[in-house]
């Protein structure tokens, strides 16, 4: 998302896509950079940004506005008729604040409800909703959430109104066994392999929540899931999950 | 718009609004603080904002994302379906960048046409469009709009739909006859008395763009134009364009 060259191939792709749908992006790179700038310290645990009253705001900036209204601008300017939102707007997705136990994430938010009335009323206008990985907690704060968590949970309460299809676009080709070598990709993955590979450290640390998030989807209605790359994700080559 | 305080309350004057209503609004003084912390020269002719690119990026986190998202998920917390836009977001309002004349205003766009196709759909949800004041060129890219000439642009539009009334909210009660004193409100005017006012330089240079894009919003359909305060909204007290 964060790279104008690689920005633009994902637009020119995701506009190839037939049928509704829908984009949810982060924009983790570039709150860095900006909270660096502001001298704010990025925290990461496992990944996971450790969200601070100041850092909330740099994520609010750059994912709600500064990633979110340069992805609308682009479909627009392509003929996709796009429309920006977090989980605060049309109250789409509530999440309560992380409680504190072992970390203090700060303002990060896990998914308690996500309603989709207002956005099906708009898919069926052929609107395409551009979600910015950002939730509210109901009582006027914004919260942090993972981008993978709401693509999968959106995908999944969509499941019971569409035959949806959820691509998570990286920067790999898919799923790696050596994630040094992009040829040993794995082609299709169920769950019990998934739990093989992780015990014996197969597949690095950062696809798991991935391949979590990926296979709740599966088992929540979602009727195919595809961990793959921008270039690839028309051609619908990566790792599929069974 | 931009201290806490008085956001809460116009989010909770804005709430008792009855009706369908839409919510514009900017967020300049933000804006500059931001692009200061950044090292970003801020230059305003006749307070308008000269955009240079990075400036853009500024405006458009800072209007976009920040200061919208504030406002959508307070106006969640108090029962209001908010849900945050700029002029891309569904086509909403598309622009031209501003020819360069005397000045170069940068990425500055002068309104070419309103859609609000979708909007009206939304609006008969009881969805509240909160709108931040930027459009785009169609061709990708966002432009800086003063957010009164898109309020009385839009509220013309809408005006071909809905019986509108169009408030303008500043930190004055009103047109005042003498900046200096909140008791020299001009509660009523027409477009004469303000040609006459402004030919003697009466009204203050601040007051004439308002003013001006008021009566051409009357001119152009609008029931009802309002200049008036946040505290003073819901009285329907200020000065009213005849």
């Amino acid at each position: 998302m964060e790279d104008p060259a690689s920005m633009s191939l994902l637009m020119d792709q995701f506009t190839r896509v037939s049928g509704y749908k829908v984009l949810v992006h982060g924009g983790g790179r570039t709150a860095t950079t900006l909270a660096d700038k502001l001298g704010i310290e990025t925290n990461l645990v496992d990944g996971r940004r450790i969200t601070c009253k100041e850092m909330l705001e740099v994520t609010t900036m750059v994912y709600g506005g500064l990633i979110n209204k340069k992805i609308v601008a682009g479909l627009q300017a392509r003929g996709c008729n796009a429309l920006g939102l977090t989980g605060a707007d049309i109250n789409l997705i509530s999440a309560r604040k992380r409680p504190v136990m072992e970390i203090d994430y700060g303002y990060v938010g896990d998914i308690e409800d996500v309603n989709t009335r207002e956005l099906r009323i708009l898919l069926n206008e052929n609107v395409v909703p551009v979600i910015a990985s950002l939730t509210h907690d109901g009582k006027g704060n914004l919260l942090n959430t993972n981008a993978d968590t709401i693509a999968s949970e959106l995908a999944a309460e969509l499941s019971g109104y569409f035959e949806v299809f959820l691509f998570f676009c990286f920067e790999k080709k898919g799923v790696l066994k050596d994630p040094e070598d992009e040829n040993s990709i794995i082609h299709e993955i169920d769950s019990e392999t998934f739990n093989k590979y992780r015990e014996r450290g197969i597949i690095s640390t950062g696809m798991i929540p991935k391949l979590e998030n990926g296979f709740r989807a599966k088992r929540n209605g979602v009727k195919e899931v595809l961990i793959t790359n921008t270039k690839d994700m028309t051609n619908g080559w990566g790792t599929r999950l069974m």
